[in-house]
């Protein structure tokens, strides 16, 4: 008998994108392949011994709490935690500004849920983050793809396209995911002007703005908005930027916790989204981060992390000059888990992978991340997870590949 | 300047309901309230020594792996748990028909993701399960209500209901949220039959079904669906139930940790929502409860539930007795979390609740559960989360209440 439910499938199922990182993650499974296509923080850097006391603490202090339901909106010592941690961002805000959310996935898919008509047009960076792609495509959402380069969008490209009316701008300033740009402070400026000027509201998702090991930090999308609401800076936030961060990759990614920066009355119709998507954020991780993070640690925790992927970075650079043939180019990310290799226009990544899995080492092509099409002569290679060793035998593989290719 | 989000929400926002029973909880922080109005498991019972035990070892075997990202179909050895556990409901499963989801919550959800389009109609008892309404108003769903009696769904009614043409059934078929009731064993066959004859799928939803402290188990209605599909029960299920379980009420709703177990191409599709909404559940959180379960202890600790629940199930019947008036009527539920109160008709117990706070003891009204109107005169009390002279108390201020109100 035929099931009832496999030609059932909701329109927006249809839309959905084919996962190619996922399939593409299956494959490196693999314990052979040396594997530069996830996005995965060095295990090496997780704070075991902190979150192993934390947790007991949790546990013998407040255990039938800690195994409650708690609040959607979640841990409210929590929400503290972030309003002052945001200081660093230089917005204003109270813990009415803040939700917490099952990483920032879900801070992605509730803004779409909450804001997205099937058509809306979004307007993105090309190349941008394949998760928020998915997210939205969900809510049949449609992308204007803005033409990107070092320094961020193009700002011509930005006035063309908001111009088409998107519903809102979404942009990740500090080392892109897949490219590991960072957003001039110009371009930032530009973008906050412009986006007043059109009346369009923006999502600005920081989720590596912390692992700057080189350069200085430049000012948030949210700190510029928020001096154009609020010239002295003193009320709480209620301009025209919602703001995600993440715990993911500054304390551990294996407890999904994340959370969202924006105006009062935002983040209550995000709490009413979330409640249906899944009622709270696991009290238990909430009151475990909270208890690892609350005297100073995260700082202090960033600073290692700092260290191991500047080491990584460099290795990776180094060998990227060692192996790579002429004609091959990428870029020197100040911060990040990315980088971004351009090869020769003839070349195909997509075609080039298979044989570099043959040859036991992996990326990701660079044309999932264009929704517009581009890209085909990209890759995104992750420089975080990796020690230096495999980094190095890993970059010798695909330079021997890419070299027969060309 | 005015804030350019709070008049862009979408089309589905305006849908969501109000939250009734949120803001309720809210007044409820009142300690000075006695609440009968949550759906929260006792927390005494919560395993909260086994647990530190649990998340020690995690954290010293594999703590780096807890701390990492996961993948979106759930941790192996937790699937693989509910495998085994599955048996008890008769249908033969493999790892491949489960998803572990971030709470049932999260499940309904994605179910809503992948099958509703805008307007289509989902057949629900009446009353039913607030959580499922506000999960699918946001894929803009229209419901269709079932009357229902102490033995669930009136198959009258229910036939009717399926010439509409409903894109699936959702029911509850043990100790129903908000009514406590139980579906007979012949209306569970007859919802099977007419479900085939039909063509229209199941969502059977089943967080309370092994909370029975009294009478015997019923199978569940994927068992009677796999009969029909497989008279042999031998081959993977894929048949026209999806069915949802949790370790909220079995172990603790704060690791936001449940299941759903669907036909594999189901399973697939659900995966790839998921991946849009929030990557994956927490790691840490699933191998913590991996590692109570993994050697029986659920069994176990389930009869320590029952036994807690059981005498204050026993308590809140003696209490209505004694403290309610005559004209009164309520059920006796054989297991789960609820009981269902019936008012005489005059009644209305959203104005009643309002005095019932003022006496500080609080309840939910019917109201909400009926997505097609009714309930006027009825309240859920929940019997699970207070001590047994709480309950005295309670309910003593609440037959106050009714007394004068009549």
């Amino acid at each position: 008998m035929q099931t009832l439910w496999d030609y059932r499938y909701a329109q927006r199922i249809q839309q959905m994108s084919s996962s190619i990182i996922r399939e593409l993650l299956k494959l490196t499974n693999d314990p052979q392949i040396i594997s530069f296509a996830g996005g995965l923080p060095a295990p090496s850097v997780f704070p075991v011994e902190e979150f192993k006391q934390a947790a007991i603490n949790v546990l013998n202090n407040s255990g039938s709490a800690a195994l409650q339901y708690g609040s959607t909106e979640g841990f409210e010592p929590l929400r503290k935690w972030v309003v002052e941690y945001s200081v660093r961002t230089g917005i204003n805000i109270t813990t009415k500004n803040v939700m917490i959310t099952s990483g920032s996935q879900q801070g992605l898919d509730l803004i779409g849920r909450v804001f997205i008509n099937p058509g809306d047009r979004i307007l993105v960076e090309a190349p941008t983050y394949l998760g928020a792609l998915q997210a939205w495509q969900a809510y049949q959402a449609e992308f204007i793809s803005v033409e990107s380069d070092e320094h961020g969008m193009k700002i011509d490209a930005l006035d063309a396209a908001l111009r088409a009316g998107p519903k809102f701008i979404y942009v990740l300033p500090n080392f892109q995911n897949p490219t590991g740009r960072t957003t001039s402070l110009e371009r930032r400026q530009k973008i906050v002007d412009l986006a007043q000027q059109y009346g369009v509201p923006i999502v600005e998702d920081d989720p590596y703005g912390e692992l700057r090991f080189e350069g200085e930090a430049l000012p948030s999308i949210s700190s510029l908005d928020s001096e154009c609401v609020d010239i002295a800076c003193t009320l709480p936030y209620a301009g025209n930027v919602i703001y995600l961060s993440t715990f993911s990759k500054i304390l551990a990614p294996g407890l999904r916790l994340a959370w969202v920066i924006a105006p009062e009355n935002v983040i209550s119709t995000l709490v009413k989204a979330k409640q249906g998507a899944d009622l709270n954020t696991a009290k238990f991780t909430q009151m475990t981060a909270h208890e690892v993070c609350k005297n100073g640690f995260i700082d202090q925790h960033i600073n290692v992390i700092r260290k191991v992927y500047l080491e990584r970075r460099n290795t990776m650079l180094d060998c990227l000059d060692e192996h790579m043939p002429k004609g091959v180019q990428w870029n020197r990310p100040e911060g990040g888990l990315f980088l971004w290799v351009t090869l020769p226009e003839h070349l195909n990544t997509t075609d080039l992978l298979q044989r570099a899995l043959k040859e036991k080492v992996a990326f990701v092509p660079g044309e999932p991340f264009f929704p517009s099409g581009g890209g085909q002569n990209n890759m995104r290679l992750n420089f975080s997870f990796s020690p230096p060793d495999l980094i190095n035998e890993g970059i010798a593989r695909l330079g021997r590949v890419i070299q027969q290719e060309m």
